[in-house]
């Protein structure tokens, strides 16, 4: 059974509250919870995580976090939130980790302001899911499991 | 039963053939096959059309070509290949679209030349998925029947 | 009595449907029947064609179209709509013909997206009109009959 | 019986006699008593003024000029000349204004420097006529007639 | 006792009837005598001035307008208005101002128009209050007051 | 009574020594003693809290820090240091937070690294005070009091 | 025998009245004609093809034409015209192309106007010829020529 | 004999005393004292104007102020100030001037802040001194003598 | 004898296996050590410190870190990581710093992605070793010795 | 019997031995033997120059160096390396230059760094062959003897 | 007597023959004959130099050339040619020369192709005379002469 | 024992009396001493070159310089003052080279001027020193040293 890490960046936390019109009225423990259940349909067990610190989201990567000690995983679906314009340290992460990361996004920056346009992140993730609000995390779950699928096959 | 219109532009008529390490190894009608059959799953009629012409796909998305006269359609899968770079004739048709679009790239534009890392049609498509090679696809289907069910219930 | 081109570019055969705040109520048909009737008043002969296509509308603009064979025309009023900002060839095409262009639009360019505030082909039209919806029309023949008369007396 | 002002911006009192080949041969004066006829046609008393001042242009805007004292206009047509490209406080001016403003220009100048590409006032115009001489302003005219007649209807 | 100059700039006279949802209702007048009140509190004697002329401002920053002739001023509250982003003119005269200016706006400039994120005033003001409504000039004139009280000190 | 976050970013524990001619002779205690007793003149109750740490500033914002377990506040004060510009996470922070958020800043940033003249979060406070050292703070509570007021009145 | 697609993009057929003080005198059944004879020499048979639409221009490149179906060519002469600049979907079919292309310009893109100074497709031909009227044409078949010559001895 | 006419624009009034560091110790008068004299040794009679607003300078340009109806001039010593950066109308007046105009700047700013380094005005003038204090005016007026003395053998 | 601080920020925990290519095989403990024994014979005491986080970067360099308290140094050696190009606050941590700051990268990061061309944090350290594996920061560790011996002298 | 003279610039001494890869395996001696023998059968003596030196290129464009003086040639062959892209002065001898000047590029500079995108020298050259090898060269010197019989036609 | 050395940069020595529509019809030599004759007046030797090398020109400012050892001078005039836009290099020279430098320019840069609008060497002369042809070094001579004499006086 | 060459670029003979503020007191025949003594210890013999002349420069890269004749080196330490920003001729110069080239900067670049940020050379040099005055020389010499003892074990 595959294992798989989903990383919660920045303001995340704060799903079904904030801005409700942008990002969906789902909170994140019923996203985690619909991921969770997904996942074992696809055969993986999912270990959600939530930070509004740059350095958390990096030491999870790298499994380095007292919570993830130990652990190891397949894959990772990595919303980096407003991280996604401006961390070069993340995305330094994301390139150096040796299983295949997913970016998602609730909302589509596309449509958004012009600082959204461009992801740090997504040029070192293997691919993109975003603006299907919580549908954007099970498509993600979706995708990383076809890579992982793949991946075994080749 | 829902019907659902896949749009591929320039260029992926030579999906299988073309730069299979960027794009894959999956011919067009492998990928259009796969998306009838997952369509049937959803309960989605799937209808599928190349074309190397901007104007193809923009008559398309008005339903004015002729192989297309007198249907009707629930949503829209579009792949805008490199007009999704360059044609704000096409996204100003996606925006005058009354059902549902969404973005579909085989390959992840954030990971190669500059001038791929802004999409002129994403900001009024509904959502992107990219980089997943074929499977891109069938999780933009995903995706597009996850709307249309949102907006059913609604 | 002279005889001009009305050229629509794409997207405007929805025009009266598609996103009307913007664009206004009227028909494409209704538009071009009204400036037959000015015309008719101005001592001009209108003719028009549609096209999403950027080479249809080139063609047009030489009038290698078969439906335009055979026929000369004194000038053009070219609505280039979302081609305005990304067709070098248009401007080309402009640039070469031997009548006089004007460039009209039903909205205000200047007060919509940013990649909407230059025009490619304006460079090389006689002169522009926008924002008066199906108005833009209508002045731009009269704006044309005037450099006609101008163009006939020196 | 509408009434409308003229308000013709920097340099313009010039007219005829600064580059001809640029901005024609009609003098100032004679572009003036050509709106007031044309104006009666359309049932318009049109009233003009030239300033090279900034200042002035945007008192008249407020009617706030001794000689506009106690006036009231339906509408505005303007030529803001070279401020088109530098003045927000023109801009801010335009977008307090109560009624419809109509911005002309003599030259066409998407044909001119890089620098009088971008206009700041016509982001906050009803639309823009250009490139047509003296003609401009008559069809800017006529524009501002179409559109006070518009709003009458509604 | 301090005497103090308030300089409105362009468009400022229409404050409460012109885009109240930007600006706030409170008119001209009702700052003016708002500040006069504070100032009596604070030991300062206040004298407002408006005009849309930037000549006007620069005149009135060096005293040289004849209705401040003869006057001395300890300090100068400034709102450019619209020459905020586009007056190198305004900036000299405040930069060769011999006493502290500080900058104030009603609204939020970075909340706005791209055009207004950038200030060529705030570079040689002391200091800036912005966003407040009519709340800004009396937050200026108080750290106006106190910018002079730390002068005496030192 | 009202209550009120002040939050304290980047490099300001060190204020008073780090760079005094830049951010003036006051230490950050000071500055907090100093809101505490204005805060009492204006009917507030004031709480400080500094961090180095973005995500730090951002769980204090969501109230989710320990030290804040179990508050309540009705604006926020908030000077982000050198993330002014920077982050996009603590920009959607602010824009998600259910309360009014005034910026502040010790200098004048229009005045000194050209890099320093945009602010990503400004564009979701409510508005900003800079350039007055300590001062500025006082302004900035003063200004958060007056939007209470007003927000109660509304 | 090589056997060599000669392809001529928008407005090329317009060429010998077009702008000839631009493009030079000479008609496109000119240049073919020429291309034919000096093909021969070189031991081309060479098949030319002039299109206004990008789609048109793409399917020739896969040789989708109707036109062309069932032959196959050892190499392509490509004048793209104004869509070197602006077609990203041109650029994306010159790189899938399996054999060598050529690029070609009548005049000198450097020598003009600014958004001609960079070229979208001649980042995936082998290279270019530009300057040099009716001459660039037979330039670039000798390079093809040279090219395929090289790659067979390799 | 020659009559020039010397244009100060904005804050030049107040040369001596503004910045001596950077724009020297000279008055205004000393300088125009200076200009009448090395004129009358040049065979120019001098005339000199100052003043801080945009339009009162092209009013002086078209020779339309009252102090300077009736008069004629033979060439211009223009100072535009900070309008140098910023007044596409100023740039308007200088190319619609009949006769020749010389730029001129105490400081040189080329060494100062960036938004200095363009000129609008100069690139529609004879030439340019900058840099050299109040000798700058002198060096104006005689590199426009022998502008006018070549004109005169030409 | 001298305390040295050497801090290692995002990423650079993983050296050794993260990218051998790019960052070189030694692992940070055998950089660390040999970091000591040079330290030794230049008479410097060596500490060192890896963190993921800005702000706990920022505290080190203040010392207020619980590890680091009531410690005090001469000298630091800063590896930035991602956070080079985007951090102000570490800039603004570095510009307050007390002791030297010598910036170190293991890679060069004018050979890598354009994104890492400018240096945020280098405009404030004294100087910048890159490019030399593991030798970058012995070679810092020579430059910072020889900072402060000529610091000493002077 | 035309004299054509060929200038290769700075590091075109290195050829065959400098990234063949890039360049070709032909050295310079090759290319200008096979240069001169293409040049007998085209009726042209051919005669060559390699510099490092910028002022030894400019040198040799007015013929003022030693080793070619009373020398004169009917046109030039240059490339300029990496002077392309740089220099404004080589850019002005080109335009100085009496007879026509062909650039050429053994590599295709469109398909490498950014900075290599744009050439200063050739909006002044006849035209451009670029990408070919060696044989840009060959084809240069063929496009030459063309400009120079058409010119002797004209 | 004061000793000036005059700098003509590449192309210079071409002056009368080419372009003298841009750059006017005196030769060098008359340039420099006239420059000695007007020195004599302002009690200044004159020696001039030219090259197309900028190594030369900073040896010369150096007075590290062979023919220049041993002298020494109190200024300089430059004319830096097409270097202006492109040498940090002659700047840095300008910036170490101990002696005032005068930058001069025959043309009017400000009037011709946009990458002349910036000059490098300029923000380190004292000042600039440009677009009075020959006269520019006259007037750059009497400039030299009046900083000079300041200089002696201060 | 292996053979180094030190090349100093523009500027750099007059070191130690050139802006002491910036560059430091050595003297270039001082560093060069320090630079053949360090040398002797780490095995090395050091030979020195200045030029002014980038050719020069890129000659002896080459070692095409007479002086350098029959010389053969194991590596370079390149000082290119003001070219490393500007000379893409050097930048291959060094691509080209065979041996490593290691950077060095007396002063730290990052901490200047705008146009000195981004260094054309050190993107194809091994690494860069720079910042650390006349040591940043040692430190150049020990770390291209360090690298080829590193490519002799490999």
């Amino acid at each position: 059974m595959r294992r798989i890490l989903v990383l919660h960046g920045p303001n995340l936390q704060a799903l079904g509250t904030r801005e409700p019109e942008v990002y969906g009225a789902a909170t994140l423990d019923q996203i985690d919870a619909g991921l969770r259940q997904l996942g074992s349909q696809l055969g993986c067990e999912v270990e959600s995580l939530q930070s509004n610190h740059e350095g958390v989201l990096i030491d999870a990567i790298y499994l380095s976090l007292p919570a993830l000690a130990g652990r190891s995983f397949d894959g990772i679906v990595l919303n980096p939130g407003g991280l996604t314009h401006t961390s070069v340290a993340l995305r330094d992460a994301v390139a150096a980790c040796a299983v295949p990361v997913v970016e998602v996004h609730l909302s589509n920056p596309q449509a958004r302001e012009s600082f959204r346009r461009e992801s740090l992140t997504a040029g070192k993730a293997v691919g993109v899911v975003q603006g299907f609000g919580a549908d954007s995390y099970s498509l993600a779950l979706r995708a990383l499991a076809g890579v992982l699928d793949r991946a075994a096959i080749a």
